[in-house]
């Protein structure tokens, strides 16, 4: 991360925290809007072709001892990243919510870990500022890629250079908590497979899918982390890679397949970051349960409340969408990506994917 | 892998089904023969110092419908086994539940999961020969290691020399399914720190741990995979390195501390080859959440029972861990192994580690 980013950074941050000695100054009492952030106040955006949120915002105002204390909670946040940017640290959510026992007025202390994340919501969204510009890493990342891309990466112990087949073991290469000090150097791609599951993925890789049909696999972990969907993003835009998301078949599945495509309501303030509009689904689709009569379980209540909701989701309401999902709730069945093996190891990748891929003009 | 490994396996896989025929001949009705897997049936082994099965058996039997159709599905699998070992491929253990859908005999198909996995599980016990040597992975594996340590990866895709530190990412170095194929080349560490969450492994990291106290950071990601266990027992057998366990305070965390250390109940067939009996556990200890005055949340119903289960359990039954278990079930708090950020982001690495390394005579 450069020295410039953090110092802008840093200065959105306290620009926000100036403002309430604005409000001060013109009489007002202290405040902060926010998007209102609801499946109802998310909207598609033309340009970017992502959903962003609306124009519905609440306001944290000091007019109440309630709002006086969030906005001394945001003071106080404020100020420990704003330090933590100029010593070029970085921590995580979890550390931010122990930090606040060590802070000097009790009113400021988080009373629990949603209190934190959330503000660390608002601040992103107010100042423009994604978390990782703060500096803030997530408890987790931990996916790979595997695939023809010669990579360079800015860590705190210098630049390491990685090709994700020929420098790494079957393992992959490890995604880090901010990829944005990733520096692509080369790629002999054609397009990236996002795979859900870590059987999956190793699948793929023993059987060198990634060799024979020069494709990046990037392992999602189920919901994908920010790191992820943003390096998915990064790929697809900076390498014009066509992107596509190879899931189980169920409606938990195709959340994944939507944080990856139209990002989500949680952080519909960084779809322009995360969301990567142009991504396809292969599948596991309803139609290929019955085209390739797969292994199946039955949909439980709740699979059936989730391909309910999906109908009413503006991320799902395109033909494409509600067929598959009407489809599914007529076969009331769902199956895994594994399933597939059922037909032999090898019917993933020596018939499976490549007739998707081409049916989706791919390959 | 080498062939002569897998034709190894295949050999003792055989002979199990051989057995069927030679009980055949003896006019013997076909039987398998399993150590009940529960906690009344483990006991400590001097010799290798972890827990092993004692003498209670089950037996399979073909005389009665139920058991002779287990044989059958044994038998199936262990054909399938041999195939793979021959073509040196491998699979995953959801892969082998739906491939038996293609097997011809609808009597050997399995009806779910668990049924496949406890297969896997007996036949591992019955030949002596481990998963990994069958070639089945598991879903997920994913920890990582930051740190001196310099090897050799033996891949399908030839040879792949790492450094841990410097050839790899922020991230690090991602654990293969099978650490058997690492061979350690040169090794600058002084001992092993083995930790549970990402966080602080990424705190770690952060603040140059490995890099001042030449450690080999270990990320166990919560209960640790089979392969996260096995490499972490290599380092400690093949280099003499001292193993120290950096977990959450509560009850499921000395759980983690245990399966490093004795093994597991379900896996007591494997402990020669998975446990690693000279780890000792850094902490967080009940002990320190009173002298660091750490933040704690209070003791739920199953922490409690989870305890005093842990005190009936003969891995724990120690002078150590029934003081420190008893104290926790006196102040009926626990804390998380990031609270010691309560004391700011370097005090984990100034003062906690290194105290409790001194301590435990590892620094």
């Amino acid at each position: 991360m450069s020295a410039d980013n953090n110092e802008q950074a840093r200065e959105q941050l306290i620009d926000l925290a100036a403002q309430f000695y604005d409000q001060f100054e013109l009489g007002e009492i202290p405040h902060m809007s926010v998007p209102t952030r609801t499946k109802n106040n998310i909207e598609y955006d033309e340009d970017s072709d992502v959903w962003v949120y609306g124009d519905r915002e609440s306001t944290r105002s000091a007019n109440s001892v309630r709002g006086a204390r969030k906005l001394l909670k945001a003071v106080y946040t404020i100020d420990f990243l704003a330090d933590q940017l100029e010593e070029d640290r970085s921590s995580t959510l979890r550390e931010l919510y122990y930090l606040s026992e060590s802070w000097d007025n009790e009113e400021a202390q988080f009373s629990d870990q949603d209190e934190s994340n959330s503000l660390i919501e608002d601040l992103e969204i107010v100042s423009g500022v994604t978390r990782e510009d703060f500096h803030m890493r997530p408890e987790e990342s931990g996916a790979t890629i595997m695939g023809p891309l010669h990579l360079r990466e800015q860590t705190r112990r210098g630049e390491r250079e990685i090709h994700c087949q020929e420098d790494v073991g079957e393992g992959g290469y490890q995604i880090p908590n901010n990829p944005d000090t990733i520096e692509f150097l080369d790629c002999e791609a054609d397009f990236i497979l996002a795979v859900e599951t870590g059987g999956m993925r190793d699948r793929l890789v023993e059987n060198g899918f990634d060799e024979e049909y020069n494709a990046l696999i990037v392992h999602l972990k189920g919901q994908p982390a920010r790191a992820t969907r943003r390096i998915t993003k990064r790929l697809r835009d900076e390498l014009s890679l066509p992107v596509t998301v190879f899931t189980d078949g169920d409606p938990w599945s195709y959340r994944i397949y939507g944080s990856v495509a139209y990002g989500s309501i949680k952080s519909a303030h960084l779809s322009e970051y995360l969301a990567t509009p142009q991504a396809q689904f292969i599948g596991v689709q309803p139609a290929d349960i019955v085209e390739y009569d797969l292994p199946t379980d039955p949909l439980s209540d709740s699979d059936k409340n989730a391909l309910e909701s999906e109908l009413s989701d503006p991320r799902f309401q395109t033909d494409y969408w509600e067929e598959q999902i009407e489809l599914q709730l007529e076969i009331e069945k769902k199956s895994e990506q594994q399933s597939l093996a059922s037909h032999g190891l090898d019917f993933v990748t020596e018939t499976y994917l490549p007739e998707r891929l081409s049916e989706m003009g791919v390959l």
